[in-house]
């Protein structure tokens, strides 16, 4: 085993630390992973790993020698680190003595046309934790991807990558503008549906096609105008109670189910 | 204007602060609200609260003066403090001068047959964020209430209540054991109708009658066996992609707009 690096002060640990801060992340288009599950899946998914960072005394489970064989197998470079030190960069209860710097990696507008299939766009959403969560449902709904547009909270944030449970791996997020956004929809006539408060149609009623974008708003003021204008139907969710709106994730996860199930049909029997 | 409390180690303030920790919640009864929205909504629904604490120098709103007005009517006690006092109390980033300290209020049993309409259990959940989530949902669904089974996380933790977004004071929550709602399913013959992974009924399937109980498992174990038992169905909601599961509150969300579906279909036309 190489050298095991015992001081918390060790620029590549201070470096790791600093992956919290998004303007870091940004700067250097990395991001932090840690747990065995997740740090697996990233290998599995041939996500580009940078490091992976190893507490051979936190963990000594058959996993993690799996892992590490994995790891050498795909040529990727292993920091062998103290507890201690693993401590003072991990972010969760009880560290498990594994930890990834990862590239970030983001899909391009000619996905969303070319890939087809339903894409989930997201207007200026805020919350990291929702960003994560509807990662993990747009995997498990079978949807293409996810449009992140304007000003989002990252989907490399720590919370986000936690709450998407790997789906970050295998569900493409790409990155734009309103303006660019909706020149697309118009150009490939691309079927755009969004939902508001103020929507006219019951979410239950559009035909929605195979190829489409469920537009869905951000936590505090919904989907903007300009976005809302693109649209062919507005849709709302029926609300009985006090409350006058859903958790946006909830949200987007019963419209992208009721996607689902226009295009799979239950059978009879 | 009363006396300002200006000392952070004034006993009432220490005993609000103390209100974060689930102990100190369960043998006091008491919990802890903060922000203009959620304490009016406390005080519309005569939720009964045993003190508002406000610093006048954080907010000069007039909602605020409508709240202190509408908080002295119904005799509610006031305790004055500076903003360092507030600050040294909130858990919000701005905060705004406005908290409550609440009574705990818990269902009955009883109410679950009583009232009637679709219940949601939920066993040994333990995310307080995805307690609150349901609540909100619950309540935007048109659920009765909510049963929390054996060892769950707190309705009146902190990030519940900010989550629920004031559903907390419309949706009764009863605490009981599996062994009792069993004998009560059992005893009312009640629709239990439980989510599973290895459930072999897609969710779209059963017929939901409209006096039901949706039974949904913890984050990490699902449902326990007892409770599987006792179900008419388990029912699977369809993953497509990598992911075997799905955030617990967005699958909650799935099967109860499902049931609200059966129960409320979209007029033709």
């Amino acid at each position: 085993m190489s050298e095991v690096i015992t001081s918390t002060a060790n620029p590549r640990i201070k470096n790791y630390r600093k992956l919290r801060d998004r303007k870091y992340r940004t700067e250097s288009g990395l991001f932090a992973v840690e747990g065995l599950r997740i740090v697996a899946e990233a290998i599995e998914d041939h996500w580009p790993i940078t490091e992976l960072i190893i507490a051979s005394e936190l963990n000594t489970s058959s996993y993690m020698n799996d892992l590490i064989e994995q790891a050498q197998k795909s040529k990727i470079s292993i920091l062998n680190v103290s507890a201690d030190v693993f401590r003072s960069l991990s972010i969760k209860d009880g560290p498990k003595g594994v930890a990834a710097v990862l590239s970030q990696q983001w899909g391009s507008m000619q996905m969303i046309t070319r890939a087809g299939g339903m894409w989930i766009g997201l207007d200026r959403i805020q919350d990291p934790g929702n960003l994560g969560t509807i990662l993990r449902t747009a995997d498990s709904v079978g949807a293409r991807g996810i449009v992140l547009i304007d000003d989002c909270t990252d989907p490399f944030d720590p919370t986000a990558v936690r709450a998407s449970m790997g789906a970050l791996f295998s569900i493409p997020v790409v990155k734009t503008s309103a303006k660019q956004l909706i020149e697309l929809i118009q150009t490939a006539n691309l079927q755009a549906i969004g939902t508001s408060d103020s929507g006219s149609t019951d979410f239950r009623k559009p035909v929605y096609n195979q190829d489409m974008l469920l537009l869905m708003g951000s936590e505090r003021q919904g989907l903007s105008q300009p976005l809302q204008d693109v649209c062919s139907e507005l849709v709302f969710i029926p609300m009985q109670g006090k409350s006058d709106s859903l958790n946006l994730a909830v949200a987007t996860a019963i419209c992208a189910y009721e996607i689902y199930r226009q295009n799979n049909p239950l059978s009879e029997g």
